[in-house]
């Protein structure tokens, strides 16, 4: 029985934001109670809860926690105080782009508020529904994301090293429940084409320095009995070489107007083994992750994080004192390695400025 | 003031093998001391001692401690029973095919042993020669690997990704003195090429699943005194992509006849990299490595190693219980890849078939 019961890593019970720990994970199932804005700021900073769609639907519910304690301090200019935790929010992680969508959602709701009804509840409503549409998009992504694999298995390149019967995918990073506000989004496309029977088995990549794959992604697809096979990151390539792999399909923390795409350290390599093999390259992430502002992925900031991922594990040291490391968490694959973005509101192949403009003006 | 004080990782010293056990670097320098032939082969099968050349060497000395266990056992038929320590030797590990190379030159003295002196002292000699050759071809290649850098650095391809100001290299695993007899392969190359002012920084990826760049070659450089910053295997691509990189330099465990090298997983990843970025890739290994027995990379044999490498650090769990685990060690890089192999007979630049079989026929 293929099911998909997926874990619900963010959910809002008793005016409380609970966050399951996705650091202790895949040992501990540990759920954290927050109330206050301060908490949601560190639970995102120290990725109690990581991955940009789930970035941003915490980010919505924490201005909802922050309005609450505004106006409990003043219930006359909490909205003027409230800007403060605006600004502490969005500086809590630079790079995936949801955050400020979702915070700018929640500014609008602000500015909007009507006079009949009570603000923080008007507020919360809106927070729950920016999770809800997240969870709602990204079935209609697994949708897509699962049809076109499914007609890719049908017209297979012979030319290309891939083989006539590659029917598993490689995916990097965690882009499931725990990455959003449900189901996932390139697992959700996994979720969907596995279902289908479309796919024979996920290569989960394990995800240095954070261990998203072992830890998160092995985690979720075991849950939902879908095979799964743990590699170091630099495994892939091999298997691409053997023939096994149909599509790499990942995430996204930011798109520029153009395609290029910012996503887990690890993806650009992807991209580009991809290319050389002859392998599929599909980006799924709700239109939220498009930032149209900037017209390619050279603008997108990229987080540099600290030594300590790197040269330890659980406080282990694995390198000696003192060495030098360079820690970027996130690379732009440039578009024309991609041969597919995959929306809630469709597919753009070979994505250009143009092609994702339509996408985005089409259903504006 | 630039040095090069190598560690001198395996020692023959009063009757008995010492080894640096490289399973507890870089926290710990702890020593084996070792006289019984299956202390060697576990060793070797448990990466007390790791790197093709180094196993070679390590095998040698297994061999004279063998022979005097076997000799002591039965003083007429030592040579007879010492045949079954070969061949525990010789199923340690199997893909570098330096460790055959070895055992082969050690019954090849066995058969050759004069009358007129002790049989061990004469296998030892035998040993200690292999020592010192490894050694001292790891300073000629270093000579040869610096100067193709040097002479690359000066006629930049401008239309390449690289720029013309890239003087930086990337290594993958270790294949310093820790590898080797001492000095190192690729990492001797490194050494040459910093102390003449060649190049002016090393990264090197942390190596999963075994670490060897985290535990071994930063500490190895460190020591040296050579800028060396550790990165995550995937962030080699960015690297590459930011015109930082004019060479990737690594080892082999083994190389075909037409070229193809296998050496630690990942290699390959980083030879399409280098590739799509137009930086150069060189494969630095002794002429011991290269296997003429066997046309292709495909004949190649890649070891399969536990899952508990990929799945647990030091003990401690990093995914959950019952995932599958593929974890293949090495990889093999197609000939067609390689900008030069780099030996201590001189380079094979764009290696073929014919341009290996000179290279070795010119100075058999």
């Amino acid at each position: 029985m293929r099911s998909d019961q997926s874990v619900n890593a963010i959910q809002w019970q008793d005016n409380r934001l609970r966050l399951l720990d996705q650091r202790k994970l895949p040992l501990q199932e540990q759920w954290l109670d927050i109330s206050e804005v301060d908490s949601v700021v560190a639970a995102i900073r120290d990725m109690v809860v990581r991955g940009a769609p789930a970035i941003g639907i915490t980010a919505a519910y924490g201005v909802v926690i922050a309005a609450k304690q505004r106006r409990q301090q003043d219930a006359y200019h909490w909205q003027q105080s409230l800007q403060q935790d605006f600004d502490a929010l969005a500086a809590s992680r630079p790079t995936a782009v949801n955050l400020f969508w979702a915070l700018q959602q929640m500014k609008t709701a602000l500015v909007n508020l009507s006079d009949e009804a009570d603000p923080i509840d008007q507020l919360l409503a809106v927070a729950k529904d920016i999770h809800q549409q997240d969870r709602d998009g990204n079935r209609a992504m697994g949708d897509y994301g699962a049809k076109l694999i499914a007609g890719s298995l049908e017209s297979v390149n012979l030319g290309s090293v891939r083989s006539e019967s590659a029917k598993s995918v490689i995916t990097h990073c965690n882009t499931g429940s725990l990455a959003t506000g449900g189901y996932g989004t390139a697992l959700g496309v996994i979720r969907s084409a596995w279902r289908e029977g479309i796919i024979d088995r996920v290569y989960a990549d394990e995800t240095r320095p954070w261990w998203q794959g072992a830890r998160l992604t092995a985690w979720e697809l075991q849950k939902d009995q879908i095979d799964v096979t743990l590699i170091a990151d630099s495994v892939a390539a091999t298997l691409m070489a053997q023939g096994k792999i149909a599509w790499v399909i990942v995430g996204a923390d930011r798109i520029a107007a153009n395609g290029d795409a910012a996503n887990k350290i690890g993806t650009y390599s992807l991209a580009v083994l991809a290319r050389h093999h002859g392998v599929k390259f599909m980006v799924a992430a709700p239109t939220t992750t498009f930032d149209l502002s900037i017209s390619s992925g050279a603008e997108i900031p990229i987080e540099q994080r600290g030594e300590e991922e790197v040269v330890s594990v659980n406080g282990q040291r694995m390198a000696p004192e003192n060495v030098a490391v360079y820690n970027p968490v996130f690379d732009v694959t440039p578009a024309d390695l991609i041969d597919a973005i995959v929306t809630e509101k469709g597919v753009v192949e070979k994505p250009t400025s143009r092609g994702i403009a339509q996408l985005m003006g089409a259903t504006a």
